[in-house]
C-alpha cells in the first residue's frame, strides 16, 4: 500500500541498529528510556523486549498510557504535578509509579493524594524544575516524614546535550554530576536518573539514563558525534514545480519547528508553510510530480507528538505500523 | 470548573469583536474564512451564522470536515492535490467543492477523479504553489476541454502578509493583484480569490478573501496595525520556582514554534522545552507555584492544529468549548 502523506515513517533496519548499539554501552536498567521522545507504546515494547524496562515519563497521560501497555514495571514520572487532579490520576494508575518534586508543596500534595514514591529533583544548571542541591536533604526528610518512600535523586543536565565537543561535554557533564551525587549523598535512596542521548555514553556518574532520541534521532542529535542512525523521516511528495524549486505536500504543521527546518538530504529547504515546504533540489536530483520524497526533522519530540502513526519501512515497503498512542502531552 | 492545562482558551468577548470587525470591511461573501487557522467547525459555524457561508481549506480532511458538519455550501481547497486517493475522497464529498489546479497533472487528475468545479492557482510572488499568469489561461483552456467548470482565479500574496507599513503594503499587494487580475482576463469566471488576514483591508482588488488568523489572533499579527484583538491563549499553570524565574507545565508541544516563542504579557519567555517554559516574571508580578497564566501563541494555525479542543471563557469563567475537530492536516 502506499503510505497516505504526509507521514512519518521509521526505518526497521536503523531502529534496529539503535536498540542495539545503545545496549551495548547502556544494558537493562541502565537506560530508562524516555517515552516521550517517541510516545508509542509499541516502540516502547520492543524497547522493553531488549532489556530496558523501566521508562521515563513527561506527563500524567504518558504514566497512564504505559501502564495500559502492560509496561509498567517502573515508571518515572520526571516532571512535577502540583495539580490535584492529575496527582488522583497518578495514584489511580495500576503500575509502580515515582515522581519527581522540587518543592514542599509539590511533596505534600503527592503524599496528600496518596502517592507513595518520588525522587528529588535537583538544579544541577539548566534554569528549569529542580531544587537546589543543598536543600535537596532537607527535601527528602520532608518526603520520608509525609510518608513518601524516597527512591533517590533525579537531575536533568539538558544544557550540556548539544556540546560538540567531547572532551568539553564530559568535563562538563561530570561537574553537573558531582552537584547531583552530592544532593545524592544527603538524599539517600538507590537511584541517580540523568542524561539523555546527548550524554549517554558520557555521563558514567548516574545509575540509570533517561535517553529517548537515540531510539529515531533527528537532524540537531546528528551533528554529535554518536553511533545512532537516523530511523525516522516525514515522507511527503511534490505537488507543484516552481522556476528553481519544488513545492511538498508537507508542512511545518506536521513537524516541530523549535529547531528550525527539517533538512533534505537531496537538495535545500527554503521555507516551511503550514501545508507546504518549499525546496531548491540539488542540480543531480530529478524531480517529478507525485514524487515521494522524505526529510529528516530538526526536532524529533515535537513532530512525533502531532502524529497519529508510524509506518515502519524496509526500503519503500511497509512491514508494521506504530500507533502514537502517547501523542499529544 | 477547572480547565485541565496546558489547554487553548477563547476569550468569548475578542472572538465576537473580531466577527464583528471583520463584516464591516468584508461583508457576507466577500469573506471566504480560512478554516487551517482554526481547524473547528463550530467556529467556522459562528462565521456562517454571522453570513460568511463559503469556506477556504488548507486540507482534504477539512473539506470533509466542514461537509459534514453541514457547512458545505462552498468549500475551496485552496490547494493542489495529485494524490488520486484524496481526490476520490473529494469527489466523495456531498458538497460543493473546488479545488485549486496549477499544472497539467493536476487538471487531468482531477478530471479523471470526477471532480467538477477548479480554480487556476497563480503565482503572484510566493514560491509556493501556482502557474505563472501568462500561463493561466492556457490551463483553464485545458481544464474546460477536460469537463471541468473554472469558476476563476486564486493567487496568495503570502509574502506580503507582515509588511508593517501600511503604504508600502497597498503598493506591493497592488501589484501582485495586478498579476491576479491578468490571469483572471484569460481564465474567466467569476471568482478573484486572495488575502489574508495581514491584507484583509487593503486588498481591493480581489472579489474574496481569504483570512482566517483574524478570528483568533497571534503575536505575529499583533505587529500589524489591525483592528482586532487577541482572542486565544495558552493557559497553563506554575509548576516550579527557580532563582529569578518560574517554570510553567505547558511546553512547545502545545505550541507552533515556527514564529518563535511565545509572548508573556506579564514578563519575559526565557526558553520553551518540550513540556515546560521557563518565564522571567516582570518585577510587578507576584508568583506563586499552581497559579494559572495565559500566553499568546506566535503562530496561530499550527498551535491549534495541536488541540483537541479550544474552552471558550469570559474572564476566568468556561462558558463554551469548541473542538478542534479538523485538527492535525
Amino acid at each position: 500500500m502506499a503510505i497516505p502523506v504526509p507521514a512519518l515513517v521509521v526505518d526497521v533496519h536503523a531502529l534496529d541498529h539503535n536498540i542495539r548499539a545503545i545496549g551495548e554501552t547502556l544494558p537493562g536498567p541502565r537506560l530508562r528510556p524516555h517515552v516521550k521522545a517517541f510516545k508509542s507504546t509499541a516502540l516502547a515494547r520492543r524497547l522493553a523486549d531488549a532489556g530496558h524496562r523501566a521508562f521515563t515519563c513527561a506527563t500524567v497521560r504518558e504514566v497512564e498510557g504505559m501502564a495500559a501497555a502492560g509496561l509498567g514495571d517502573d515508571l518515572l514520572l520526571a516532571n512535577e504535578v502540583l495539580d490535584r487532579t492529575q496527582l488522583q490520576r497518578l495514584a489511580n494508575v495500576d503500575a509502580l509509579v515515582t515522581i519527581a518534586v522540587d518543592s514542599d508543596e509539590a511533596v505534600d500534595r503527592a503524599a496528600a493524594a496518596g502517592l507513595s514514591n518520588v525522587l528529588i529533583d535537583v538544579n544541577v544548571g539548566l534554569p528549569r524544575c529542580g531544587i537546589a542541591p543543598g536543600d535537596a536533604g532537607r527535601l527528602a526528610d520532608r518526603a520520608r516524614s509525609a510518608g513518601l518512600e524516597v527512591r533517590g535523586v533525579m537531575g536533568y543536565e539538558g544544557h550540556l546535550m548539544m556540546v560538540e565537543e567531547r572532551s568539553k561535554r564530559i568535563h562538563l557533564v561530570e561537574k553537573a554530576m558531582t552537584l547531583l551525587l552530592d544532593a545524592a549523598a544527603q538524599v539517600g535512596g538507590d537511584i541517580i536518573s540523568a542524561g539523555g542521548t546527548g550524554t549517554y555514553d558520557t555521563n558514567t556518574w548516574a545509575s540509570e539514563i533517561q535517553a529517548g532520541t537515540f531510539l529515531l534521532g533527528d537532524s540537531q542529535y546528528q551533528r554529535l558525534d554518536l553511533p545512532f542512525r537516523q530511523a525516522i523521516f516525514l515522507e511527503c511528495s511534490i505537488l507543484s514545480k516552481g522556476d528553481g524549486y519544488v513545492v511538498a505536500n508537507a508542512g511545518l504543521k506536521a513537524l516541530g519547528m523549535d529547531h528550525g527546518d527539517p533538512l533534505w538530504p537531496e537538495g535545500q529547504v527554503l521555507f516551511c508553510s503550514d501545508e507546504h515546504i518549499t525546496l531548491v533540489p540539488s542540480p543531480e536530483q530529478a524531480t517529478e510530480l507525485d514524487q515521494r520524497i522524505r526529510l529528516v526533522p530538526a526536532h524529533l519530540d515535537p513532530t512525533v507528538a502531532r502524529h497519529e502513526t508510524m509506518w515502519v519501512v524496509d526500503g519503500t515497503e511497509v512491514v508494521d505500523e506504530f500507533p502514537v498512542d502517547l501523542r499529544h502531552w
